[in-house]
């Protein structure tokens, strides 16, 4: 899926009468195609189905429905436009469109002309990228990849990370001679991750636009993650804040070294935790103790985060990867079609609950973000963080990036 | 209700304007009356109320409602037909019924004719059984009850078996001296059950159509067993994989011999965990220890799962009656009403959601058991069942019945 | 917000086309406005707004819609009237009373005459009450409030002190200058409450609408209470059963005194447990061990409290107060706003779920309450309460008021 052939991919109607609609993807990065669109049709009862879209690409439409008019038999009544607006996983792309369609159809059937407008957030290729970068892959005997990512110095999590991270894992889901994946630090430092780049949280330097489609590229590749058919291993080495958290608590396993911290510290700079994420701890932990931590946006230290349970094991740095690797080929045992759909079954509510806040979150954070209190925040933590030359102490969490 | 009563039960619409609904229900097995019907009723507005059904009966109805026409007063108009699917539990039969209706009059309103397809799935009788047969009803003094099934040489539980289950608890709870109940295993060898008949699952020896009957029928059982009025104890001798896991957990308490074994094993067999028993397990004993288990279709020890919370207490053989029963009492010395009410509160929305859930698994489980690798996977393990006469070791789970 | 400022207090359309909506608030009590208003009009498509309300206002109104007529351009269609009611926070009123009239223009678009009444259940002042009474507001430095109770003998809770209870809370979060309360018995005897008072309970003592009243007042203070942008702690002194248990359950922190017990022993009074209270105690403990508690009606004791994760700590009664303050005082360390809105975040799901509960419950618990075994139950505790003068003994859970 590249730029020559956005051309061919596009949203037909099934319908006998319906038109086609036209869809034109333009690559909006080096990476691959991310494109906006807009399209409609007249579609008088049928439903849509999304063709010729690579399987494992993952993107997010925001469609609208306007009931054009509504014209009966014997009488004529005139519906005045009204609207729904829902984001969509389009991974099962065929299934979900329908879903829509079918639930707009009790609304608006007759012969009305329905006119769908779809807005493509993010689309993320699954081809290997151009330049693939600070995230490599790399695969092991037995069908394990190991993803590394290593953008120094502190893995800050930006928008393009969090979209080569999107293309690696969609990308493993798409071979199948791959059933696990290990994500880990490639950095010098003990730092699996500094959290999320503070630049693309500091409103003067950013939109609510551009914060937009950070957000959902994020939370896109996290639900991803958590859904994944494959097994996935966080393999944390040393500090694991906010959005590395959120990586390792989206996986099925968390291995920590000694030296390792683990927590969602978004509070400590006055910005909410996202909701998800923390639903997701308290899901790992429990509600109660996970809203202590959250609530003072606390750190975590390896021992007690083996103990409370948001981490399965801790190991020495050394035998990081090989307990990551065990844990991957034991996990691996069972026939995989079954594991995943379990897995997919047990999280399948909470990742749709998750999806459907898509549209809410980026305007409540953005309120925030855009706040005096939390531009000032970010302004003393970047000014931290510049006098240290980017480094980043594992037990001070309030300097962390998120 | 036998089949000389079903003539008189029915369902009746209970406004002025309705005609009466013809219901025939003919018995399906000499258990008594297992019906599927099909009928219509013009329903100006009116609601429906079931009549003259057992109040213990469970049965479960796929309705679906044709707006005919819709003719307004000055003008006509005429809605295309359309058809909405919904399952009810007529366990509180009035007040569902209702309630479906009243959510569709939103939609069809007016002087339309609405026509009423219902489609009964299951109906258990609540008097005794022609043949009780395998499954034995005994009760002690305090209304405590014991359910022994006792199906030589594993419990292997087919279609036949959770109807008889069905049929014991319903009765059960149709008794206002019963006020508990434990279930117990007949079986010469140490197992509780060995889980679900191959046979049920081996898709060349059943169709799609009886795949759909035997799961609504299992899940309708469990349902109905972790909503009941009674106090619900397991008395578990043995392994415990699968289905009998799944009615363990739906009990109130759990009590296991030291040799005892328990777990959702499916994914061993390559059949994905049904959603609902491995979210029971979640709530059990969290949502993290419990996927833990359930994607490596591992079977728990007695040990373990005194100390993960899956089972309450581990006593010897010889004391499990003894213990069960004092759970029984202990737990019936407040008042019968507010328990079971209160039972019911905490547990309606998991319930209601599990039953929201029963058209749905049909099809999707039926893709995995009509796969050619699961045929495989079964032919395997019924092979090994064959070559070991019918017996099941605890601590092969692999081998496992499902 | 008093007498003399409802009549600036209103409901508006802010449609062209809409009337205004002349709401009357009257004072219901002395300790403020509680009014019940039922307004109409006409709104032709329009959005409602609610103004002029305080910020912190707490209401909650039983909404139903009338489509009157619905006439189309070029012919005529008379829609049969149908209602539909819901209940709202109007905490942030604006957003909710939109959302309901967007939903309600989906099933009643057109030129058709929608007229709303609205039935305002309860409204508390914010401003300070014409008598505190016993309870009491007191506030230390670093913006800490003690909200003392002290109604003795046992601080039974009755509708007055649910709403005083509320008042007491919205006052504190409409200053700014708080950012946390700490709730502690006042009494002389080593008891935070008895729980509710019996005879809001006891039917011929009371009504079913005067029961509907207590149970929104109770129930919307605990909603109000768990989502507090407060920092909130139980301070516990003695026996805490359920009302008393409920507010505990409700805040972030729960201090206990060894000589403390606590749970929801409903159930022991024949009554079944509030179905948001035994999910509450399911959050803090995990469902099964709650519900192990809850169907028994058990108090725990302070040691297993502790150990069961029901309370944070136990600590001498003379040190309870430090303690408290101190949990307050390191809870309020991080941003204010943060880390609201992350708890905001988290129980907003849970809360929201409680507040749509609210129309549910008072038919089903009058049903329990006015049954003649409820009543003969409840005369028992009467009786022996009356012969104790009052008293209560913690270790005597089946004594206790609910």
């Amino acid at each position: 899926m590249n730029d020559g052939e956005a051309g061919q991919t596009g949203i037909k109607a099934d319908s006998a009468h319906s038109q086609l609609i036209a869809i034109s993807l333009s690559p909006a990065s080096p990476l691959g195609p991310r494109a906006f669109f807009s399209s409609s049709a007249a579609l008088p009862g049928g439903a849509l189905s999304l063709r010729r879209l690579p399987q494992a690409a993952s993107f997010y439409v925001r469609t609208s429905l306007d009931v054009a008019s509504c014209e009966g038999h014997k009488g004529h009544k005139r519906l005045p436009a009204w609207r729904r607006t829902q984001w969509l996983s389009a991974r099962m792309a065929e299934h979900n469109v329908r879903t829509v369609l079918d639930q707009d159809r009790q609304s608006c059937t007759g012969d009305s002309a329905v006119v769908l407008h779809a807005h493509l957030i993010m689309a993320a290729s699954v081809g290997p990228a151009a330049d693939p970068g600070y995230v490599s892959v790399e695969t092991r005997p037995g069908g394990i990849a190991i993803v590394t990512v290593a953008k120094e110095p502190v893995n800050s999590m930006d928008l393009d990370m969090w979209m080569r991270l999107d293309q690696a894992i969609a990308g493993l889901e798409a071979d199948p001679s791959i059933t696990a994946v290990i994500i880990v630090s490639g950095l010098k430092k003990d730092v699996f991750s500094a959290g999320n780049d503070l630049m693309e949280l500091y409103a003067p330097k950013t939109t609510s636009e551009r914060y937009a489609r950070f957000w959902v590229a994020q939370n896109a590749f996290l639900v991803r993650l958590h859904r994944s058919r494959l097994v996935t291993v966080a393999a944390i080495r040393g500090a694991c804040p906010a959005g590395g958290c959120a990586i390792s608590l989206c996986s099925d396993f968390r291995i920590m070294t000694p030296e390792g911290s683990m927590g969602l510290n978004e509070v400590q700079l006055g910005i909410p935790v996202p909701k998800f994420w923390g639903l997701l701890m308290g899901r790992v932990m429990g509600p109660k103790a996970a809203e202590d931590i959250l609530l003072t946006g606390r750190m975590v230290l390896a021992d007690e985060a083996k103990r409370v349970g948001l981490v399965d094991a801790v190991v020495p740095a050394e035998q990081l990867l090989a307990v990551a690797l065990a844990t991957a080929v034991q996990a691996c045992k069972q026939p995989a079609a079954a594991r995943a759909a379990t897995k997919l079954l047990l999280r399948e509510d909470f990742c749709t609950a998750w999806e459907a806040y898509f549209p809410t979150e980026p305007s409540f954070g953005w309120r925030f973000l855009s706040s005096p209190s939390t531009i000032a925040v970010l302004e003393g933590a970047m000014r931290r963080l510049s006098s240290k030359g980017g480094q980043k102490k594992p037990q001070q969490p309030a300097a962390s990036k998120l």
